[in-house]
Order: structure tokens, then C-alpha cells, then sequence
């Protein structure tokens, strides 16, 4: 390599790393107001990480950051590059690319925008007030429409927005995921809500103490392999996890005494999260690639360990009698094949963030097919609540009573998060597909599982998919772990096999 | 003010801001790493720190700070400003010239020094052994001389470097300070040590439950009038307080469980702090001023708290009975005089940091002297154990079995903080002097405290000290408040009029 293209690598790579290290320390002021800073401190503090942000985002689309990506992007320079190199010039490139694209003035006109929109969402939302939402949303839609058209895109123009969240995945292939799902999940849920023989799920209901809870959800993240040397679990509002550096992976949870599974399945799904994060190579410390390969692909590893894992009956065989005695009174009268279960009840409802593991993805489908329909045009925001309304009558068999806990019930379009709900079902499909892998690898994983042996699964998904972080997109890395590409057919078949049986079905 | 001077005002504030985002960030992180941070991440937190420090280092000496401060220095537009922005151009002022003054790269590499003689410094002190340290502390001494010469000073160099933790206070000062608390204190103690009524303290040393005694400091921080919704207290190593905002404002304790006083009274010491942090004027948050007049004043309002409140008889009248309450079993056959005697015990001793509040000037005399003859030529490094051992002998009567708890024992030095250590008997002066004040202006003072009425002396603090924040030099602010320029008789009176009737001399 050139003398001048070494130093421009060097720089290049210093740029990547205080972007990183503005990322760490927004991070933390991030945890800290969410779990520990006081109320007072609160807007002083939003202030300074909005700057942090900002500086970070000034870097990456800073002339310096445009003169190394013009020079490491040159054939001969770029062809010498390591992968890692020539990933970091392709994320970062990526980044600069898009952004460029959009008039700084605009940018701000939408950060301001879409600053104000959540405090009204919020308000509209307590009030279940669709029009008072509606202005700002409208505004957001125009904004991101217009974004796209900048960016630019092949075949639909929503495709431009997914982007953002999935690398690679378009309208087509989510046209044919949700065609599948729709196919067979609607009938699914029709024959499970009719089925004769319901789980009794009463005792999950029960006064489940929450220190008692807390301890339960450490035993289980520590068999996860979840590390607390680098790690810590705490309480927030709603739970996250947040990758500081791959030393410092924090989850947080939160406690309802009268449902026992929603702190332990939390603490699983962030712990899964949390694993990824922990178990990425240590040469992707400090890059940009020190991050999941897509949000789908880190929801897949947040998924696999709540539900394939955590509600599967391989592993209560193994911890069950733990739970008993961790809480003899509430769950003494309690068959290990009635718990099994209790936890995995299907029952269509109306909030996304309650539903069970199969309805879960048709309220993403009545997301991602209203989202569609908002950028081709053929639907307009006011029209939002009564299509939102007509598509869980028809895929989930409910009506919500007001907006409030209809078309208003989620934050993401309030930040203009548009094309980020697909990877929610994104994660369970991959989940699936990875299982499927695994259970290859491993033909006695139902027999490991009994046995409380953990630790191989932690390994597998480490090597397999953890330690590259960002390194492949999600398609590379489905074809690398499972020798074909992303597959509907498994997140299928993996429901059918595993809750007919539950409900009695055939 | 014209137009342009109005633009730079502007520009100049903005800097400002964003100098005390970076405070702010790098607080929080700082904070985090003592308190919830895994060990894991602690290496790469460390750089984020350093990284976010040296931004917020370079802004302060930029050339376009540089040109705000010329502009806004120029006497016509100087005498425009308010006194807000005046004191703000006149603090940036000095940050940019003492460090323009120093060449950057002596700089980095007196940074790099310091970084790496903590290390060396902790382990030195472990093995007790001097030798190992002295290399580097000769390198940070020859630093040190070399940047207070291109500082400059008046008189003795020593002054340029007090400059930076104590403004406009010098050597002249301190000698005499230092002088008057030698002749009254060296004999008092001495005294103290031959009289024939001694306390009984073997009760403190009894086993305090750390849950009820963390209750208790609550209590306590409460009745003070820390505002636990602009602030928390914690658990670190050693005891802090941060005013990250002046409605985030942290304290941190510690417990030993067999030493009653260590976590009330670091608690109430480190509540001082945070009050004062808590009550800054909201018109000077997010900026410079927003901290304390200087670390002597600062250290006035732990020392008040800790001290002349919580080592006072009125205080325990009030609050001895809610103590036993908590610790009936400990405390049950203790009653308040011999509980105030033992918590006023003066014996003269080796480690600084547990020193009575009377010894504890002596100790830092030893440090002042040393330093002084260190900065003037007088005292060479390596002649620095000998002479530590021979004060300790002459001023407290005790004398170090090896250099662990001697020379070594504090951090300061291996950190070039050369010119700190007076600042802690200049807190207790002027919380003597302040206190004089207060009883002044509140002569009913010692029947408020027996019936717990803190809050006017909260109020008298705050209005008096705790709003003007940064906007005064300390000795303006002791004028001020106290109609006179800082008098050491003060303490000297207070030590002898409160320890005398302990020890029953005279």
C-alpha cells in the first residue's frame, strides 16, 4: 500500500473510532438517564446527549470523513484493504453517502420535527386522540418521502426507508415472507382460538415477589453465559439492552408482580441481545462494526433465547424444578407440562409489545403493509385509523375500542422510524432458520437442553454469528450459518410443530 | 454593544455551552465508572474519558476561543458586559492563557507522565517503597517547576501552582495561616494528648448494620435539605460528590461496619459538597461559573456540614434519640455527652484521611511545607522521606514505620496535583470564618440546631455562598459574606473553645 493511502487508512480509522467513542459515551448518559439519573437532571442531560449525538454525526459526514472514503474507495487502494478495512469503508461510506444526500437545513427542519412529534404522540396517545397525532405525522411522512427520493432506490420507494434497518432486504422478499405468514398464521390462530383444549395459564397471575423474580432472572442469564463481569442487570420503564463496549453489554428489566413471565422473558430476550453484543470479536472493538449485522439479526438472537429457548419444553425439563423452589407456594401445584403450557398461550389481543409469539408477527404484518401502502401513496395518513382498524379485524379477529390502543399504540412513527418494524418478524424468521442450523449441528440439542447445557448453543451462535458483529450483511450471514438463503417456511413450520400439539390440534 | 461584539458574545457562550456538555458527559461516565460500571468495560471507558477531557481541553485553548476573548477583552466592550459575562471572559481568559503558555507537546508528554505514575505510585505504596515512585515524581516535579515558570508568578513559584486549585491565594498567605495554626494547634494537641479525662469511643466501634446505616445518612442528607429529586447517593470506594447539573448533583459513601462515623459523617462531608452544587444560580448552569469559587470554598461547606453541624452537641440533642432509635441494641446504654465526647476524639495519627478534625491541619501543614521547599529548590525528592518523618515526629508526635504510610500515602502527587493539599485547611478556615457569620446573623443558632431547624441554615449558605456559584474570587466571597478578609483565629478559636471542655483543660 502506498504511503499516502496508509496514512489516509490511519486517519480514516482514527475518524471510525471517535465516532465510536461518541457513540460509547451517549451510551452511557442513555443507561444512566434510564435507569438512574434522577428526574431533575433530566433535560439538562437530554441536551447534552442530543450534542453528542450531533458531533458524532458531524464526523461521519464530515469532509475529512468524505476525503478518506474518496481515497480508500479507489480500485487499487481498496483491493488491498483487509475485510475488516473494506467493511469500515463501506458502512462508513454508506452513512456519509445517504446523508449527504439530504439538504442540512432539511435535516434539522425533521430532527426538530420529529423532536416535538413524540411529546404530542405521547399526549394523543393518553388521550386517544388520532387528530390531534395526525398533523405531525402527515409532516414526518412528506419528510421521509421526500428523504427517500434523495437516497433513491430501486423498485419501491419504501424500500429506501427499510434500508435504514435491514441492509438489503426489499419490498419484494418481505411481500413473499408476509404473503407465507399471512397464508399460514391466520388460519393457525383461527383453529388454535377454536381448539377444545385451552391451557390454563391462571397461576402465571398469581403474587410472584419481585426480588424473588430478580434473582431467578440472574440464575438464568448466568446459564446463558451472559457475563456480569461485563455486564449489569438493572430496572427502567421498559426494558433494553445497550452495548457500551463488548466489556460492558448492560440489560435492564422490570417487574410485574402479577405476571410472572414478563420480567424472566424479558430478561431472556435482552439477555440475548445482550450475548451478541458480548461476544463479538475484540478486533471489531472500537469500530462501527462492532454492532449486530441488522436490526433483524440482532432481534433474532433476543428471540431465539425468549422463546425457541426459554419457552421451549427441553429447557423447563431442566429449570423447572429451580423455579418450584424459587417459588414453592405460587407454583407447588403446578405440572411442568401445565406450565409448558401456560407460557406459550396464543390468544390475538390488541398491543404488540403483550402478544404472544405467533400473533406477534401478524400485528408487524398489519404494520408493514400499512407502511407500504403510506409511501407508494396509496394511502394517506388520515386514512390510517380505519385501515388499521379493518386489518386486525381481519388478520387478528379484534377491534380496538380507540386509537389510543389502535394505530396510536407504538412510539417508532413519532421519530420517524418507518420500515423498522419488518425486522421484528425479520428476528423471528431468522431465529427459526438459525435454529434449524443449530439442530443440525447439534442432533441432541432437545437432550442438552434437558441437561441445562447451555453452553455449546452460546458457543454455536458466538461463532457462527456473534463474533463477526457487522462484518457480513444479514443475507451473507444467513447463507454462511445455514447454507441458503432467508427461508418463511421455518418460522412456520416451527409454530405449526410446536403449538398444534399444545392446543391438540390433529 | 455593537454588532459584531453582540455575534462574539454569542459565539463565545456557545463555546462555553459546549465546554460544560463535555463536564457534563465526562462526569457522568466518571461517576458511572466508581459507582455501576462491570471492571470489564472499565479499560476502554477510561479512553472515552480522556477522549471527551481532551475536547473539551482543546476547545478551551482554540484559536477561536482565542479570538472571542480578544474581542470581548477590549476595554469598551469589556465594561458592556454583565457580571456574568465579564467573570466568564475573565475565567476562560486564564484557562487559555496558562495553557497557550505551555508548549503542547510538553504537555502530552507531562500527560502521559501523570497517566502512567498512578500505577506506579499505587504499587510503590503497597510495597512501601519509595524508590520505586521517586523516578517519576522527580520527572512531575521538574514538569511542574518548568510550567509554573512559564505560568509566571509573583514571589515564590509555589504561588503558580496553588493558583490552580485556590485563586489569588499565595505562599505570603499561607505562611502566616500556617504559622499561627502551628503555634496554637502543635500545643493543643499536645495538651489533648497528656489530659487525664479521655472519651470512651469503644462503642462506635460496635457493628452497625450497613442497611440501617445507609437509612440513617438518608435521614440525615434529608434533614440537611439535599434534594434526592435533583440527586442519589450511592456506594463507591471512596466517598465523592459530583454536580453533574445543578439538578443532578451525586454523593457517594461508604461503609465500615465496625466504625460507626465513617459513612454518616463522609455522607454529611460529601452533602456539603452537593448542596452547595444543588443551590448555584440557574442563570449560570451550563456554564463555567456553574462550580465552585474555588476548592477551599468548596471544602468550607463539606467541613461546616461534617463538622461544626454534625461533631456539635445541639446537633446530637435534636438527633441523638432518632439515632438510638435505629440502633437501640448498639446505642442503648450511650447517652449523649459521652456519644458527642467519642465522636470528638483527637489523637494524633499517620493516614491523613482519618485524621480528627483537628490533627488533620496538621497533617496537611507537613504537606505544605514539603511542597513549598520542593518548588523553591529547598528540598530535593529524593531527601523527601526524611524530612515527611521528621515533621510527622516533630508536628503530631508519631512517626511512620514505612514509607506506605508516609510519604506514599496520597494520590495527589502522582497526579501533579502540587498546590491541592492547602485547600483543605483553608476549607476548614473559612468554614470556621462563615460560621462566625452564621451565628452572627442567626444568634439563636444553637437552639435551631437542637430543634433540627436546618433549613434557615441551608438558606443562609445558599444565599449567602451556594447561588453565586463561581462569580466571586474566594477572597472576594469571604469579604462578602464575612465583612472581612480570611482570619485563621477563627478556627484556632473554635478548636480551642470546642475541645478544651471535651478534654477538660482548664
Amino acid at each position: 500500500m502506498r504511503e499516502s493511502a496508509r496514512k489516509t487508512l490511519e486517519r480514516f480509522r482514527e475518524l471510525v473510532k471517535t465516532i465510536k467513542m461518541y457513540d460509547e459515551a451517549a451510551g452511557v448518559l442513555y443507561w444512566d438517564m434510564r435507569t438512574m439519573a434522577p428526574r431533575g437532571g433530566l433535560e439538562a442531560r437530554s441536551e447534552v446527549v442530543g450534542f453528542l449525538s450531533g458531533e458524532r454525526f458531524r464526523l461521519a459526514v464530515s469532509p475529512e470523513m468524505g476525503a478518506c472514503l474518496e481515497e480508500l474507495s479507489v480500485p487499487e487502494v481498496f483491493g488491498e484493504l483487509d475485510l475488516v478495512n473494506r467493511r469500515l469503508v463501506e458502512e462508513c461510506r454508506k452513512v456519509y453517502e445517504r446523508n449527504r444526500k439530504i439538504p442540512p437545513e432539511r435535516h434539522r427542519e425533521y430532527a426538530t420535527l420529529t423532536a416535538q412529534a413524540e411529546a404530542v404522540w405521547e399526549e394523543a396517545k393518553d388521550r386517544g386522540d388520532f387528530a390531534m397525532f395526525r398533523p405531525h405525522l402527515e409532516k414526518i411522512v412528506a419528510f421521509l418521502r421526500e428523504f427517500a427520493d434523495c437516497w433513491g432506490y430501486e423498485g419501491h420507494r419504501y424500500n429506501a426507508l427499510i434500508e435504514e434497518y435491514e441492509p438489503g432486504m426489499t419490498v419484494d422478499q418481505l411481500d413473499g415472507v408476509f404473503a407465507l405468514l399471512k397464508e399460514r398464521l391466520v388460519p393457525l390462530v383461527r383453529e388454535i382460538g377454536q381448539a377444545p383444549r385451552k391451557p390454563d395459564a391462571s397461576f402465571l397471575k398469581r403474587r410472584y415477589d419481585e426480588q424473588k423474580q430478580l434473582e431467578f432472572s440472574r440464575f438464568i442469564l448466568r446459564e446463558m453465559g451472559y457475563d456480569f463481569g461485563a455486564g449489569r442487570l438493572d430496572r427502567s420503564v421498559h426494558p433494553f439492552a445497550i452495548g457500551l463496549n463488548p466489556r460492558d453489554v448492560r440489560i435492564t428489566t422490570n417487574f410485574r408482580e402479577n405476571d410472572f413471565q414478563f420480567s424472566l422473558f424479558s430478561s431472556m430476550h435482552e439477555g440475548g441481545h445482550a450475548l451478541y453484543e458480548q461476544n463479538i470479536a475484540p478486533e471489531l472493538a472500537g469500530t462501527v462494526l462492532c454492532d449486530g449485522a441488522s436490526l433483524g439479526i440482532h432481534e433474532s438472537q433476543s428471540r431465539f433465547w425468549e422463546n425457541m429457548i426459554g419457552r421451549s419444553l427441553p429447557f423447563w425439563r431442566r429449570y423447572f424444578p429451580d423455579l418450584k423452589r424459587q417459588f414453592p407456594a405460587e407454583l407447588g401445584d403446578v405440572g411442568l407440562d401445565d406450565f409448558y403450557r401456560a407460557i406459550n398461550v396464543v390468544q390475538p389481543s390488541l398491543i404488540r409489545i403483550e402478544a404472544d409469539e405467533v400473533t406477534y408477527n401478524l400485528h408487524v404484518l398489519v404494520r408493514y403493509e400499512l407502511e407500504k401502502a403510506l409511501f407508494s401513496g396509496d394511502l394517506a395518513v388520515a386514512d390510517l385509523p380505519e385501515a388499521w382498524n379493518g386489518k386486525y379485524r381481519d388478520y387478528l379477529g379484534v377491534v380496538p375500542s380507540h386509537d389510543g390502543e389502535g394505530v396510536l399504540q407504538d412510539v417508532h412513527w413519532s421519530g420517524g422510524s418507518f420500515g423498522y418494524f419488518p425486522t421484528y418478524t425479520l428476528g423471528n424468521l431468522y431465529a427459526a432458520q438459525f435454529a434449524r442450523a443449530l439442530r443440525r449441528a447439534m442432533p441432541d440439542l432437545d437432550d442438552r437442553l434437558s441437561r441445562g447445557e447451555l453452553g455449546p448453543i452460546r458457543e454455536w451462535l458466538g461463532g457462527e454469528i456473534h463474533r463477526h458483529g457487522r462484518l457480513f450483511t444479514p443475507d451473507e450471514l444467513v447463507r454462511r450459518v445455514t447454507g441458503e438463503e432467508m427461508n418463511p417456511r421455518y418460522l412456520a413450520e416451527y409454530f405449526e410443530q410446536k403449538f398444534r400439539p399444545i392446543y391438540g390440534l390433529e
